[in-house]
């Protein structure tokens, strides 16, 4: 089975409202009526989106809250800890360091690294900045499968083939740029200029 | 005519390509096919979106690549200025004050809140930071009609409720939490656990 994107991004919806119901008001069943709403949603695809996951729902009683936020978890693979090294230790790079809620999803990460000679050997949030040179071997040497990219947009397409070449099979873009990688390898773009351009579009 | 948020992203990547191709080698005209071809995208569907915002290409010469990116602009409202403020000026708060992109998109942060007594007052990426009790007198003085939310989760449903209540259209929220708001509101939100959700799934 494999999920598009657009039926990842609801379970994500549906796996957050119903953390943030039940930690204010504990709740053991909801119907799917109730979580279309108030995510407004058609009910029909909340069926069928937890459906596709093996859910199945009880006439009025509805589902288990428990269960649903189970199945989401293991269908998006939040229990499988991903192991990351992040690249560029600027200002958003430093902010991703401290987020605190990475561990929720299965995301470690191992390592921070920088290519300018006066932030390597620095600490950060806890890291010790290392030398982008060492890169490689590092996740060779760890078996790293994700990187984060926080760098300026000049170098970001050759660390990009430095990084798929090493060994990388995804990559979480934060540069506002698009990468060139091979078939196998996700790249996942947090481009800000999206949220921007709608925002533009509805004060217009 | 409402365009969706799907076709507006699609835009938005047209719009970018075309801007990174041009910087790199300077093109008068490009067809859909080679859009389509680099942008991974169906060529019909590029020349559904084109012909949406009132572009026609020209048999095999294809589109004037300055007439697509000028009707982009103009369709996504990136030549009217949209006055902002932020409030939270943390980690990521700061960095997004110092990204250099957000003119491009008629973004101009105009003034920096935050509740903390300790930066008020400091300066930072060239902003005073203002109280947030100044925060409704500075919005309805400026008429300002656009707020990013960088503040903490606890604060952020309190903090949106008086921000619409003052004038505000539209949020772009980066607390990692869903917020209410009155029906001609628009909130957009920059939840890092989407991308996360994708990533975790891909490499399970």
């Amino acid at each position: 089975m494999q999920l598009k994107r657009v039926v990842l991004e609801r379970l994500m919806r549906y796996h957050r409202f119903l953390s943030q119901t039940t930690k204010i008001k504990p709740i053991q069943t909801i119907t799917s009526a109730q979580i279309a709403e108030a995510l407004d949603i058609d009910p029909t695809q909340v069926r069928k989106d937890f459906g596709a996951i093996g859910l199945m729902g009880i006439g009025r009683v509805g589902y288990q809250v428990e269960d649903v936020c189970c199945a989401i978890r293991q269908v998006m693979g939040f229990d499988h800890e991903n192991a990351a090294v992040l690249i560029g230790v600027g200002q958003l790079g430093g902010a991703l360091l401290t987020y605190p809620g990475f561990e929720k999803y299965g995301l470690m990460i191992e390592a921070v690294f920088d290519s300018d000679p006066a932030k390597v050997g620095r600490r950060k949030a806890g890291y010790t900045i290392r030398s982008t040179r060492t890169l490689k071997q590092y996740i060779r040497n760890y078996n790293i499968r994700l990187a984060i990219l926080c760098t300026p947009v000049e170098v970001s397409q050759t660390l990009t083939d430095r990084l798929t070449s090493t060994g990388i099979k995804a990559i979480w873009n934060f540069t506002p740029t698009s990468l060139n990688v091979p078939a196998d390898v996700l790249v996942r773009n947090e481009h800000i200029s999206l949220g921007l351009s709608e925002i533009a579009y509805h004060l217009k």
